[in-house]
């Protein structure tokens, strides 16, 4: 009993000067900044923007100068089959799972600087604090840089036994097939099998992420606790009408597709925003045949997204849409046909008590928080399938993403890195 | 005194002999219907439709053949230098100046066998009738086949002054510039304005032609008295708000151009459809930028068009337009601005004298007819700039149009060929 209870007291102890230690651990600001303005300069664009597509040279180049830093910082680097960049820390207990965080450094086509890079480096971040405090944590760490995020989470998917060979052989932005684009930055297609992770191989994984949309910032707050990344899907909406002359058809004889489609685009915003929640709808692309100022529109086909962090949400709004479309066919005698597209997203819910853990560290530091949904997809979507998985946003400049225009604050960030260092630190306590 | 109450009675009787010898001339229908089957083969498409583009070989074809037919009917046929067919029949007053009749022969790509052959064809058969009947008219005849109508009612712009050394560059649908086209078809481009007539040289236009719509057909009416030919207005809407992501940003605070422009194509529409009258208005044609299921529409450009008898009224409708997108711009926090395209055509009148007379002409056949007016260009418009002109509008079955199910029954051409008949001999007892 005695033993027993001298034990428990040295753990609570040894726990205790742990977080005496590591607690007031900072990682350094100006060193972000300083890492995310040299790899702007990788594909950067005229317009200050960067293009460094999933698999393109520049992609190559910024991830050689990314293994460069990471080896510089110690770790064990290797690139997996899929592509992955994978960087390793030991820990003092070889018997747990690692704890994990990064993100990815590609970009979309005239992308910006922030998204992906900012939680990249910050993890990057991470393993120099630690090295320049000489802590080695209990877990093992990994800082994982995912490959071609942008083009379909492919990276992190793979780690997840998601990537089809169907999917292997469809053409990306760089001009390559997935295949041989994973070739081209050092995996092997073939080998995707051995690059799939099981549930429990990690003990957390921690993705510091900007925002891209405007939330934090219109409402003057500093970390948003990610709750969930949406779940999406996209149906194609072809309303067929009767294309015929616009001169000689009086108006109350017209079957107009197009008039029949704007309808339906007014009824899919009231839907969506007639409701409590963070749901959002997008018509975003839309064709009329045969598209002549004098010709009645005889069939419009058109884009519908819905996302939501609940599955049945989605689908409620979407019969809700199915049925004001039913109302419209009828008085504008056209017939509305909807498809779902295969492309669909299942919702990913973050973990509970990582969540907890982010709130309890920014509350210690004195950041405003707010929980939110990520609209985007992510790779942490991928990863939540096989670990418990936590999310940390800071704002963006004007909600602005995928853009040249995508900003973020150092000061943000800094504050971001800071909270996912304290994150990883209380996960690796506990 | 005595001598000239002798002459006025002799005026009158001859008016009243030549009425006796006249009033019960009638077509003959199956002529004419033989004429369109042989016609329809000319440029014929496996789906039963026809593609005779203004200035084609087929047009060419078509043109040959119908030039025979004119020139076995009798008639003084020459080529304009605008490529115009016309057949010259004399009358017994050389002084007077002639009476007109025709139509066109082209089609649109894709089209139907009776929009144009229905009034050209009806024409010749008006010639043949008076041969076999052996009646001289008082005023010279013209049987006109203008060139190219399908392609922006060229020939008969030509006869007007109104093709422009810029138009001539433009390229048809035939894949020669109009220029390269007149000079397919025997004509001059160079010598347009030698084609050009004065107020006064024609004593009247009279064009037979399906109505192309259908309110004949559904308020069971056999001839349509057409008042005039609409004038077309044509606007490009560009609606910009801003492209954004269509997860990260929530509904609040977007600024969709597609749902604003859905919501001018309604607003459009209930302006258009409010009024008494016979007005039409369309958006045809819309393209959206970037057009993709997750960006949020930045931009929008739509293509409107509004038609009506009076120029005054189309206006009007599209300044309620105007008002109607300025409340929609501030709501949405867009912009939207209206380019007017420089295609507007005039509203063109046709001769009040020549409506009674086609409806006296109706009346006494014991048809059943109708005021319209045509929402169709025609080559009647133009000739409305020089001449007194009348148009007379037969069922087109289904209103359908420009388009191979495009068709008119043989009895309906027949009654049309009837009233143009009789109409032409009563203007020129006149």
């Amino acid at each position: 009993m005695k033993k027993g209870l001298l034990i428990c007291l040295a753990l609570a102890s040894s726990t205790a000067f742990a977080q005496a230690q590591t607690g007031n651990l900072k990682i350094n600001q100006q060193r972000i900044q300083n890492r995310l303005l040299e790899l702007s300069k990788i594909g950067a664009l005229p317009n200050g923007g960067v293009d460094r597509v999933g698999y393109s040279k520049a992609d190559q180049e910024g991830r050689a100068y990314f293994i460069g830093l990471m080896k510089n910082a110690g770790l064990d680097v290797s690139i997996d089959y899929a592509g992955n960049i994978i960087g390793k820390r030991k820990g003092k207990n070889p018997s747990l799972k690692p704890i994990a965080f990064g993100s990815h450094i590609d970009s979309v086509p005239n992308g910006g600087n922030y998204d992906g890079p900012v939680g990249s480096i910050s993890g990057l971040e991470l393993i120099e604090t630690l090295n320049e405090n000489k802590v080695v944590t209990e877990h093992p760490l990994e800082l994982i840089i995912f490959a071609n995020e942008e083009g379909g989470t492919v990276g992190s998917g793979a780690m997840i036994g998601k990537i089809t060979p169907a999917a292997l052989k469809s053409v990306t932005q760089s001009g390559l097939t997935i295949a041989d684009g994973i070739r081209a930055i050092g995996g092997n297609p073939d080998s995707l099998s051995k690059v799939v992770r099981k549930k429990g191989d990690l003990t957390a994984f921690i993705e510091l992420h900007i925002e891209q949309g405007g939330i934090l910032m219109t409402q003057n707050q500093q970390i948003g606790v990610v709750e969930g990344i949406v779940g999406i899907e996209h149906w194609d909406a072809t309303i067929e009408g009767a294309a015929n002359h616009a001169g000689t058809t009086p108006m109350n004889v017209r079957r107009d597709a197009l008039l029949a489609a704007a309808k339906l685009i007014v009824a899919l915003n009231e839907v969506v925003t007639s409701q409590e929640g963070r749901q959002v709808g997008t018509v975003g692309k839309l064709a009329v045949e045969p598209g002549a100022y004098n010709v009645i529109p005889g069939k419009v086909v058109m884009g519908i997204e819905i996302r939501d962090l609940s599955y049945d949400k989605i689908w409620k709004l979407f019969h809700e849409v199915e049925a004001k479309a039913k109302e419209i066919a009828k008085t504008s005698e056209t017939t509305i046909t909807f498809t779902q597209s295969s492309v669909g997203v299942t919702p990913a819910l973050t973990a509970k008590p990582i969540q907890d853990k982010i709130i309890s560290v920014a509350k210690s530091m004195g950041f405003s928080y707010r929980y939110m949904q990520s609209g985007a997809g992510h790779d942490s979507q991928e990863i939540a399938q096989i670990a418990p998985v936590g999310m940390i946003f800071i704002p963006s400049v004007g909600g602005i993403s995928h853009s040249p225009k995508e900003f973020s604050k150092g000061v943000d960030i800094g504050n971001g890195a800071n909270v996912l260092l304290q994150t990883m630190l209380t996960i690796d306590r506990n």
